[in-house]
């Protein structure tokens, strides 16, 4: 178990932590600078969602590195059952945020034409914002399954 | 581990995959029988997504019946892993298009008033084959859990 990369306190669960909240990061800043996704409740979602997630996962960055700099174990049973709770509730989330922003932007592009209908509709950067949550999920997943998987092997 | 809950060839495993089937087959039912369901990308993919979890639900629910009848023991490391590929990848594709559907429910509602415009469209039932999803999809991650659970408890 002290070998499984990805695990807390390791650099491997350190660069999974900041992938979440730099592609959490990206979605927010895409989405919120796209003009009238505040008109769409699941673009409203997906960046609630987003914000969350980066929240959590900026947090364990933080003390992801606080533990590689001070060589500390976070591999406890009580440690190790926060982070399962907390990454299954993000990840859950955030997938549920994504698949519901990507089933509007394929509804706005291939089924009700709303993109080449109203072309002020920033379409490119919905779809740009909604891979960046799939990939923050895509991490955030990762690092839920290594926590369930520790703690199962406790 | 032989005596968790909703295990393979189980008692509990058995309710777990009949009630993914029931859930499964409704939410196909419903949406099948809605007017212009075929016009939405993501009501179809959320039927193609129900009608695989039913597949595979239904063979699961066919050999626990099978392993309950003649007292056979399912939970050996092949078996096991082979559930848990298949129940974690039909609980994310149920999850994805439960989610899309739900987004563009709520866009036809609030967002964009189709309902209220286009009154022949069946929001009602849209609705309802969205929540049967769910329900799908909360039995099938019940599953999963308890299968990831039993294979890294091995």
């Amino acid at each position: 178990m002290a070998g499984m990369l990805g695990r807390p306190g390791s650099w491997g669960g350190l660069v999974l932590r900041v992938g979440q909240t730099f592609f959490a990061a990206a979605c927010i800043g895409v989405m919120g600078s796209s003009l009238g996704f505040a008109s769409y409740t699941a673009f409203c979602y997906l960046i609630a969602s987003m914000g969350l997630q980066m929240l959590w996962s900026f947090a364990l960055a933080c003390l992801d590195g606080y533990a590689i700099t001070t060589n500390k174990d976070l591999t406890s049973p009580i440690l190790v059952s926060l982070f399962v709770v907390g990454d299954w509730v993000t990840a859950i989330l955030s997938f549920a945020a994504a698949s519901s922003s990507a089933g509007v932007v394929i509804l706005f592009q291939k089924d009700v034409f709303f993109c080449r209908r109203y072309t002020q509709l920033p379409c490119g950067k919905y779809e740009l914002a909604t891979a960046f949550a799939f990939l923050s999920w895509a991490l955030s997943a990762t690092s839920a399954l290594i926590m369930f998987w520790l703690l199962a092997a406790f």
